[in-house]
């Protein structure tokens, strides 16, 4: 495309380009935007090395005046944006794109990796986060998903409330948290059971979370707090009934004096059986597959469409296909989010016009500015407009049944 | 786990950690390896550099001693494997890694991230080729993943028989062959679907594929073969139903002479839309989201467990959990493929006295020897290597319908 456009002279027209979601995974209530501060990071590094040119070169990818252009090739456009964090709907423009074609078109492929696995992952993280209610969350997905991309899960779970990752690399790339426990097979290393625990509880002290499920459990949690004293951390269950097994286990542990020991469970969890376990004595909960596959939705849908370029004329023209079954609209949209008298969001209104509609908060920011980035912010600032974004929505947004979006999306052409 | 064990003085026992699956996504009927190549460029690499170490010591996630071995890891023992493009069933022995607890307890996210992505995607695109019969796949999936993910997903698809990727860094790492067509963008840009084909035939030649559904496919198929010619390389249809429109679209090249014209479809592709085609005169399938998504299994549930180790006296012993619902077997598996007179596949025999059952082929070979790598081999052989291991499955094995495994998996205990 790229080179063709550099052919017949429309590479430079203006372009605006528009991430949105057509729907919201089968059921889901409102989606989450994550990953636009790894998107600014992917931006910023957005070059063509001599490596990847020779590539092109080499394989006759594309002809002599396309490289010379990507040789050259940095983003000096500007990018707007629904902050990390924010919640969208169907048809909300999360990501503008605003260049030559030339330059816009290029960023296809990364904006939309970055934003459709975030999102995804973050949609139902944060669906996990609700039903966890006030106990902590512990992401432990990295095993279950590609190595690159369980650094970015651990992240975007951060923004949605996970307490912490046992993903070293994402405590060290972006800060977030970390935590671990032991495996069974540092219990089956040892040639007992205590043995496994005393080693674990003289390096980590008795705060630490002792796996009980390797054998039995009565007798780990016996041997634990024997080991460890009224003191122990927490205990973690891996396998059962856990409702069941949490039960009896606080039971025993309150018996032993061990009122303090939390009570961490983990094997297979999501959402549903998060909440499923409300009444049960758990303290905390540790989530791995569900959450880096999406829970049932591994991505989110988003696609990355041209709304309006310039004409021969240098003039603006909205553009939008006609293919049958997927409505394009087309003009470069702006958002707000309708709140209603006591704050509580009421719809999603994307306008061509720009103009703020009454009692409605503005969800684009401006993110990049004729190729520098602006739009920078700590993780900790987008965890915070999560924690707002899903509070300001009508209370059906936190069912966890499936259902339709929570709130409507109102276009105004 | 590493901390405790180097300082209760059991790191350095001799273990063995298997990586196997318990069970195949639900109504799958094999496993497909893929992802060992990567897996032994990332074991080369894995090393703890100064940045890391800082990381760790810095925000006290080990001790002292546990930063010294850090620093010097380095992986000493050996790995076997089943090779890339092989099939799996559940129990088989993936991989084996041997070694100190303590070199190989350390691998265990990167070993599984990389092979359940990698067999994930594995699994689907191997039903998409046999679906296609002999007619060409494209995997255009890279938006809708991950951005590393993509890159892996593209070479998994590989060698399970896709034809190429739109993934142009799969061509540089991998050597993928690569492939694209325009998007709806391209025709959008310019002030006519005219001008638009007109570029791109100028730039890429009749050969190239246009995309006929951006206003009415009709008119753009009349278009393109008045410009192009009758050797115009391909059309692709991107919307609408997808039989009825290119039968119409197949009689209407014919009518303009276009008779070797290809047709290539896409739009949400699985295994089971593209079967649905068959009786449709299409010539090609670009597949995305359901490729990057292991069509609906976006993980592949392989566990990595400790199944051996050396106890007190230097003796190998099996070790096994016994958490409820979660059957493990202790002890270093071997295994091998029972072939019945014809050459077809009756078995999967996992052993752990290593002897080579009569009627059988051995499955495991040797990747790592003493830290050095032994098992590199060119991704044509691993594509050449899954032909031939699903052509040996009996035919239920390439059912598209949900079922069971086609072959049963034997325990000698």
């Amino acid at each position: 495309m790229l080179q063709a456009a550099l052919r017949s002279g429309v590479a430079s027209r203006r372009a605006v380009f528009e991430v949105f979601a057509r729907h919201l995974p089968d059921g889901r209530r409102y989606g989450v935007v994550v990953g636009t501060g790894r998107l600014l990071e992917a931006l910023r590094d957005f070059r063509f090395g001599e490596e990847e040119l020779a590539f092109l070169r080499d394989n006759q990818v594309v002809d002599a005046r396309t490289l010379d252009f990507l040789s050259g090739y940095r983003f000096s456009g500007d990018l707007y944006g629904y902050r990390e964090g924010e919640c969208y709907f169907p048809g909300s423009p999360i990501v503008t794109v605003e260049g030559t074609f030339a330059e816009a078109v290029l960023l296809e492929t990364v904006i939309l990796s970055i934003l459709n696995h975030d999102c995804a992952i973050a949609g139902a993280a944060s669906r996990m986060v609700h039903a966890a209610g006030s106990r902590p969350l512990i992401e432990m997905g990295s095993r279950r998903t590609h190595e690159m991309a369980a650094v970015a899960a651990a992240r975007a779970a951060y923004v949605c409330g996970f307490a912490s990752t046992s993903n070293l690399m994402a405590g060290h790339a972006y800060g977030v948290p970390t935590a671990g426990t032991a495996a069974h097979a540092f219990t089956l290393l040892h040639d007992s059971e205590e043995e496994a625990f005393q080693a674990q509880i003289d390096s980590l002290g008795a705060g630490t979370t002792l796996l009980v499920d390797t054998y039995d459990v009565a007798e780990a949690v016996r041997t634990g707090v024997e080991l460890a004293g009224p003191d122990l951390g927490a205990v973690r269950l891996d396998s059962g009934d856990l409702a069941e097994v949490a039960h009896a286990v606080r039971k025993q542990l309150d018996a032993l004096g061990a009122h303090k020991t939390r009570i961490i469970v983990t094997s297979d969890l999501d959402e549903y059986t998060i909440a499923a376990l409300a009444a049960a004595p758990v303290d905390g909960y540790g989530v791995g597959t569900s959450l880096v596959t999406g829970s049932g939705a591994p991505t989110a849908a988003l696609v990355y469409k041209l709304v309006a370029r310039e004409d021969a004329e240098g003039v603006m023209r909205p553009v939008a296909k006609k293919s049958v079954g997927k409505p394009s609209r087309g003009g470069r949209k702006h958002a707000f989010r309708r709140l209603d008298a006591s704050g509580t969001a009421s719809a999603e209104l994307v306008t061509v016009s720009g103009d703020r509609p009454a009692d409605s908060r503005p969800l684009q920011a401006e993110l990049v500015r004729g190729g520098e980035i602006v739009g920078w912010e700590e993780l900790d600032a987008a965890r915070e407009r999560h924690r707002q974004a899903v509070a300001e929505l009508p209370s059906t947004a936190r069912q966890l049944a499936r259902g339709y979006e929570a709130i409507p999306t109102v276009f105004d052409r």
